[in-house]
């Protein structure tokens, strides 16, 4: 850093920590010259894309020399109608990553504070750190939100509450109940964000959505994405539900053409492919039984999920496993970044792939002692 | 608004103007139920997107369930050959509006003033607005950037100072020599943004960009955008170029996946498609003279563009011509969002679409009454 950024910069980025991405596929090829690659780090769909969404993409080449619709108005149409909510309650972003920059740009003033969990998906923290927030972290409860412990951490200064629902990275979710619970009890003055951008993968019926409580007048804002299991993680887009207050005060900070086209004609193409959806599920589903029965087969502890992604205990520093790992041609995530030194995050594969995960395991399980 | 955004917002969020996009084509389709509607508002291109770039598209569908490479390392390689710098001093955002959002983001403490012409591109003031500036705006001369009163406008709490040249809406530029004289007298503290966006459409060899006070080692920031001769508005892609402490301050703030992957394989197949960029200044230079001809026997004033665009002066109320023009399926922006109640900003078309315009427009000249 030169005296410039030094002298003229906002003191808040200097706070920011770097975000440490999945080791993107091509990256791997450049450094260590490997053809075969697969990536289970990212949690994205190993079905690819909605074939709907590819058909709708195809078609709308043709247009992408012109701006994007800054309302991305037919997309809303179709998410109002998807989740029975006014179009007005929803706005779409460039991935869950702009919106919650727009809630922090919205809502944070130097000195607020936001509580999250310790563990949990980075970017709760970088927002609003950037726009000057302090962030209370609460530890994970045997790898869950601490929701009693939240509550306890709430005072004057607490504007935004961040639930990662079900979490990132331990696949845990909140039950109903105990979200009731903290409901009951959260002043009606804090906006609760509830992040579920995994929801889609949840087959725990205990689960409960934060839907419930848009619907009953409470201020908070529901994040989805197209990310994951609608396979559009290339394209960015991601959207919240939320009061049309919440609404329109981030209307009104989001930039007018944040959400490409691309992203607003495949995402509306693929909320209504129920097949893939569907098929995305079960062979995560299948994916997850076969990946239980071999972790335990090689003695290694694991968080059950509810998502498209194990946490799971090597007993051996992640970095090395990591790197060994990756001479294999398979990328995964360390856990250290998480506060985990010794887990790895796992995104469930196609079957073939998580074949080629355990087998790559069990040699790197064996040239790592202890 | 509602109490709870009222209470809990940021105040600098209540000082934003919203934006005035130019108005989709379906939008007008699904209000006017019309057919044949043809948009010269937002200054896209008119023959559509690169060849090269379409290909490369379709070839890269298959992968759009990935997350995009955080940090664009390929486009960023040929972005640093093409302009000869090295790829650090190169920032890749989700078009040009993130980027001046990133740069407030990045250097706006609130109380900070910006200085930019009064008839200008609107986000120099609502990004560093957001971040808690106060714009100090400064009317244009003869419809340029007016350097002279910029520099003496300048004081201890400038922060930030943008030159749009060429300039939107009016397409004039500052000459070479002028910029020389002012990078001369504004103080070295001072951030100076040269937003080139409409860079290759200048036919005046007067033009001097703002590249070369950078390789000079001065803080100066050039935005550029792929989103006007390159074709690609609709999937959202600008870059910066800067210093590199500059633009290691900026990938701090950045979010890490802000660009999508299309956007990246397009930007990089455009780049190389110089065919592509002289077909579409040649076509312009036509439809400019052609305009020019026309205009003037319909006896109205412009002023001479530099860019893709021609800013003239109807001579009746924008927003009735506006109407008109909309009723024939012809789509235009108007002048009063910028401060200009009798001027339109006119999108140079393809040759068949400028000829249906000046039809339109004789049409609409003989229904408003002067």
């Amino acid at each position: 850093m030169d005296d410039f950024v030094q002298s003229k910069a906002r003191k808040d980025i200097f706070r920011l920590k770097a975000y440490v991405p999945g080791k993107p596929i091509e990256e791997v090829k450049r450094e260590l010259g490997l053809d075969s690659i697969i990536k289970l780090a990212s949690n994205e769909n190993p079905l690819g894309t909605s074939p709907l969404a590819l058909a709708a993409l195809q078609e709308g080449l043709n247009k992408i020399h012109l701006y994007p619709d800054a309302n991305a108005y037919e997309l809303k149409q179709e998410l109002a109608s998807f989740w029975q909510v006014p179009a007005e309650q929803i706005v779409v972003g460039n991935g869950s990553d702009e919106l919650l920059l727009l809630l922090a740009q919205t809502f944070i003033n130097p000195g607020d504070e936001v509580i999250h969990a310790e563990q949990t998906f980075s970017e709760y923290e970088s927002t609003s750190t950037l726009m000057g927030a302090h962030s209370i972290t609460i530890p994970l409860k045997e790898y869950k939100y601490d929701l009693k412990a939240i509550l306890e951490a709430i005072n004057t200064r607490t504007k935004i509450i961040y639930l990662c629902n079900p979490n990132n990275p331990t696949g845990t979710i909140v039950e109903q109940e105990e979200i009731e619970l903290f409901m009951q009890q959260v002043p009606g003055e804090i906006l609760v964000v509830f992040d579920e951008a995994y929801g889609e993968y949840v087959d725990n019926p205990a689960f409960g959505s934060g839907l419930q409580y848009l619907r009953e007048g409470r201020n908070i804002v529901l994040l989805k994405t197209f990310s994951k299991i609608y396979g559009l993680a290339g394209l960015r887009i991601g959207y919240v539900i939320t009061t049309p207050a919440i609404a329109a005060a981030l209307d009104r900070v989001r930039e007018p053409f944040n959400v490409n086209f691309a992203a607003q004609i495949a995402a509306q193409a693929a909320l209504r492919d129920i097949d893939f959806v569907e098929k995305s599920r079960q062979l995560n589903l299948q994916g997850k039984d076969y990946l239980y029965q071999e972790l335990a087969r090689l003695g290694l502890d694991y968080v059950k999920t509810n998502t498209n992604f194990i946490f799971l205990d090597t007993g051996r520093d992640c970095q090395l496993v990591f790197r060994e790992l990756l001479q294999r041609g398979v990328i995964i995530r360390t856990g250290d970044i998480f506060g985990y030194p010794t887990f790895i995050r796992l995104t469930i594969g196609t079957m073939e792939e998580n074949r080629r995960f355990i087998k790559s395991l069990q040699e790197v399980l064996e040239v790592i002692p202890l």
